[in-house]
């Protein structure tokens, strides 16, 4: 019998790869040698669109047979910021009173290295032809645009035939211990700018000019109040932010022509994009209608709404059996009985969901993106646990 | 006697000087050769300031006694803009249907044209020993940061001993026509910036996060409501712009950590830029302490108050006999009773007033700082004559 697959050293390995998007910096190549001994085929695809660099992407599959289990996840990690504000040198794999540090720790290099771990133990274990199929969906560009990752390596693998049942994204979906939570579905993300246009002038004569200032706040209102809704049954309220709010120009004795409010939608399963864009026009119209800006014969305020295209739909997980058999694997291992949760940003699940069910569990995503980065060791034991318990389940 | 002096001409020659702030492009030079030979004495003290361009200017003067009539002025001028829109180059100094055409047409060289002509022959026809003293102050920094200009070449004249008893600010004061407006004081003028701080977050995790747009339209309504004023026996209301509307982040995916709204208000004498500053304070603190900005158990919202230095006070000039002078000879040439006026924006008068009475009259404004600027060469003429009319009874 082999000696059990380390997650902690796959990790560790993986950290040691400073692989900022879009830079591959060793790390699928450490995944390709690590899989293609066990027997996998490994594809290491590069994707390219003009104005994006190009990134590696790696796809890796063993065994044949109509259930066919995906793991995604990406090796890209965002950058380690202020190195000196480290304890641990981000790309050291430090291990210090029971966690590994180091930037990607829990997102989501960690979660690739449970995953192999688990993988490569289920396959010694059964054999190539344990009578399904396991596969990597990889990519390095899931911190950055987005654009030469997963939405093309899943297109690229469904023009070779591979044909997914089912998917699992290894990104860290607890909030605070494993266990906590499974994600079965994400809201969606609409994104827009409000353009309110006045007639620029000199501050000292007012009645020459139109601020746009003086109508912002009418239309942030609007924007604002009353709240898209309530939430749903698996879903939080749909939340509005405005993230940006500008003026074409920041002199102090000129009234601006124009501000610009940017804001971004979080939307649940009320909405479809269509009606929301509906929403959120016919609420600029009213606050448009209602507010007297303009002064003396000036003609009434101009506001325009326009939207950006749409990157993340609303979608809601129908497999109960694929998130029961991941929650009893969780349970078994923790102790716990996860949530069903659709909160949070969006992810590459976003895509997956197109090609099949997808669920999204991972480990503790409370250092993500910050500096100190780092998983307790005994996680990744546990999620490489999950995993296998998962995978023999799953493969019964 | 000599020929009369022609403001047509000496306009045309200053306009092509292409003075645009700081370059002094010949304009003072031609100034100190028209003045020098008729017996004043010019002085051309250059002024400098850390951070700024150093900057050329002019002081001329004859005549001795205890009535000092001081013209002040500029020769720089503000940048043509595309100077493929002029219909006649903007350095030319071109005559067109009665008209001529340049940048500095109003603003101001035709002024300074017309004062020197008025000057020259008032010295030709009275001699130098007409019992009391006129004298040009003319700077090269008025359209830009107004530091190495008037301010200094103020202190200069003071330090050598030259005590004004009245000063006529050439600028463009009438709206339509001119004869329509002296003005004998200006509003002051205040600029502060207001930040309001939140905590910056992901959109999709709204309740980690506190976006401070979400206070920004209490703020707003704070600032603009209710008016500071209605308007004084002399002065126009109080009136306050928000100017630029900033927010630190720009990000769509992003709730920023702060935003920046920078204000102006131009001032009447109801207010000092002490109480002007405590009401405007206490409209943020109200804002403050109202504004349920935060969710769960973030502390209050944080709002902080900035003013730039005052550049400018208000004033208004206690000069009957002065204004009455002025006003009877722009009525004995056009016929019309000028406006007594304290509107628009600040002008080099707000240093001058420091140093005793100052009225403003020049010609017609409406197209300073525009493509195609210029003055009818009949204003250039009447405007002479005012100004002549205007010495003659001063130093009657
Ligand atoms: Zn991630
Ligand atoms: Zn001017």
């Amino acid at each position: 019998m082999p000696t059990p697959a380390d997650p902690v050293a796959i990790a560790r390995d993986l950290i040691r790869c400073p692989s900022v998007t879009p830079a591959e910096a060793g790390a699928l190549s450490y995944l390709e040698h690590l899989l293609a001994p066990a027997g996998f085929s490994v594809d290491r695809p590069v994707f390219s669109e003009p104005g994006t660099p190009d990134v590696e992407n790696l796809f890796a599959g063993i065994g044949s047979g109509a259930r066919h289990l995906c793991f995604a996840g990406h090796t890209d990690v965002v950058p380690p910021g202020d190195t000196a504000a480290w304890r641990h040198d981000p790309f050291a794999g430090d291990i210090a009173e029971g966690r590994l540090y180091g930037r990607g720790a829990v997102d989501m290099k960690g979660g690739i290295a449970a995953f192999a771990a688990a993988a490569l133990d289920f396959v010694a274990a059964r054999g190539p032809d344990f009578g399904g199929r396991i596969s990597f969906l990889v990519t390095g560009d899931e911190e950055g645009p987005s654009v030469n990752g997963t939405v093309k390596l899943l297109a690229w693998a469904a023009a070779r035939g591979e044909r997914l049942s089912a998917a699992i994204v290894g990104e860290p979906t607890n909030p605070a211990a494993l266990g906590d939570m499974i994600k079965v579905g994400r809201r969606g993300s609409l994104s827009g700018t409000l353009t309110i246009r006045g007639r620029q002038g000199h501050v000292a004569y007012p009645h020459l000019a139109d601020n746009p200032v003086r109508a912002l706040p009418a239309f942030l209102a609007a924007l604002l109040h009353p709240p898209l809704d309530a939430g749903t049954d698996r879903f939080q309220p749909s939340n509005l932010e405005v993230t940006s709010v500008e003026t074409d120009t920041k002199v102090v004795n000129v009234i601006p022509a124009r501000i610009e409010a940017r804001f971004n939608v979080r939307f649940n399963d009320r909405w479809t994009p269509e009606t929301l864009k509906a929403e959120i026009a016919a609420r600029v119209e009213r606050a448009r209608a209602e507010t007297p800006l303009r002064r003396g014969e000036l003609p009434p305020v101009e506001a325009e709404l326009a939207f950006l295209p749409v990157v993340s739909d609303v979608f809601l997980t129908h497999a109960p059996d694929l998130v029961e058999t991941l929650a009893a694997a969780v349970e078994a291992e923790t102790g716990r009985r996860p949530a069903l949760s659709t909160s949070g940003g969006t992810s590459d699940a976003r895509f997956i969901k197109d090609y099949c069910p997808v669920v999204e569990f991972g480990l503790v995503g409370d250092t993500m993106h910050m500096v100190d980065e780092r998983v307790p060791v005994a996680d990744l034991v546990t999620l490489a646990a999950i995993y296998r318990r998962f995978l023999d389940a799953y493969f019964a």
